[in-house]
């Protein structure tokens, strides 16, 4: 069981870099300087996890652990460097981020419920995990968050979590449960990329 | 008392409900898809007791108790459909929202006071509580909050709070107290949306 | 050893009271009515040493001591009422705001230190303190947040909380580490302000 953890904690950490790699190049199309690139990476890889963690009143998951915090400065700066030098294709963190993605929704859904959160709750501490980051990181880019508008992002991670949820309530083995709701929220992310699967946009009559 | 209990849980979530509908329509300006418009209408209808919540250091309150969540979540989906088939007016949120508002600044205040806050941060724990989340949704939409520019609405949060606390060290009962401030903002918001009334915009000479 | 902490009490007051005016002069841009300008204040001044309470689940400070809260809000509406008046020159509060600055990034980063917050993660929390009601400020105003692009600021914040971290575990005394740490940080952006020093602006190649 300790090889599985150790690889649950590495796969955790690569997602954390991914989203601050991510948010760095997402940043790079405003004149920030460096600190503001560093903000914004740190915003995007720690700020679900983050609010998550405020929500339910745990200790915040990087001030318990700074190796979070580390990667993600690290990554952060690896890219800035990179990004300076040669021409970073934006796609190049999808899969680590897709990746993460799936594991954060496992992560804060199992949190959550271990905390004893209802259902929903739990479902959407799940979702707030994963894709919360990407919220900030967008406002504090002042833009319009992209995931209320792009390929299906939150809807997979949503789909995982309340899998996860209906599973537990099935006495389905935890690490089982964990594999087939993270699995769910990868199928549904990589086809969302491959096929371009979107929700409806909103065309309110206002 | 239970009936009076009832009454007040039931206006609590109708208030959320009405302003989940109203973060819906607010967000249709903006092409968001489906899960964009939950997120909004959420924001706008929690954002304001959960920051409370969390400066207060109490239990979120829809955690504590999904009802909240779940009527936010209905009212924002019921919202959405129905503004894809029928034109919805902007103003027939109006009316319930300006009721939650009341409703919110009462619960919002007695909660601070409840945990021995200082008046004038029980008072804007009030304040919190009604119009966060609508300066949340705003700042989601990526707009100047709407809450900064137009009739007065936070003003009237803000006098029924005073009254409240006021109230309280006059040692008026505490059903009474409550009465009285939440009339008080209804009374001021429903005469700002019929006569206008609006603060002095600053025009600082810069 | 009291005239001392008194000083330093006063000179948070002060530092509390430059950001609140500062951020009403920021705001002054924006149409924006009274309350506005008085959230925007708020914000600015009591922004940055929220986040660090929540984050490190201390009690909010201006909830434990409403003196910080009177301070912004009089600061607030003293310079609103002055800015109407009088051509307020936007450097007026460059000098408290950098002694503010530098106070609170070594009280931010001693507060972390107490609760035996890693290293990185104390760091941190004194230029989260120092800054993020900036962000804050910036971001209700729908601009790019000021700090990511300007003058040296936040990267004078976390030069002195390093230094202050690093004397720490070099076991130099606490008074003496924090007048090293701010003195430190007042140095940077003082000359930061007066020679125009700047982090290199992000340019990937995108």
């Amino acid at each position: 069981m300790i090889a599985i953890d150790t690889l649950i904690y590495s796969i955790g950490l690569a997602g954390v870099a991914a989203q601050a790699a991510a948010g760095v190049l997402e940043a790079g199309r405003k004149p920030f300087d460096m600190f503001g690139m560093v903000v914004v990476a740190l915003a995007a890889a720690l700020g679900g996890g983050s609010l998550r963690d405020l929500l339910l009143d745990r200790k915040v998951f990087w001030i318990a652990d700074q190796s979070y915090l580390i990667t993600a400065l690290a990554a952060g700066v690896a890219a800035f460097a990179l990004a300076r030098v040669v021409r970073l294709p934006a796609r190049l963190f999808l899969l680590p981020d897709a990746v993460g993605l799936a594991l954060f929704t496992v992560s804060g859904t199992q949190a959550a419920l271990a905390l004893d959160a209802p259902w929903l709750v739990a479902s959407l501490m799940g979702v707030v995990t994963g894709v919360f980051g990407g919220i900030v990181r967008d406002v504090l880019c002042n833009e319009v968050p992209l995931v209320f508008t792009g390929e299906l992002y939150a809807t997979a991670s949503w789909a995982g979590a309340l899998l996860l949820v209906a599973l537990g309530t099935l006495e389905v083995s935890h690490g089982w449960a964990a594999l087939l709701a993270g699995a769910l929220v990868l199928l549904i992310r990589l086809g969302a990329m491959r096929f371009g699967w979107r929700l409806p946009v909103f065309s309110a009559r206002l």
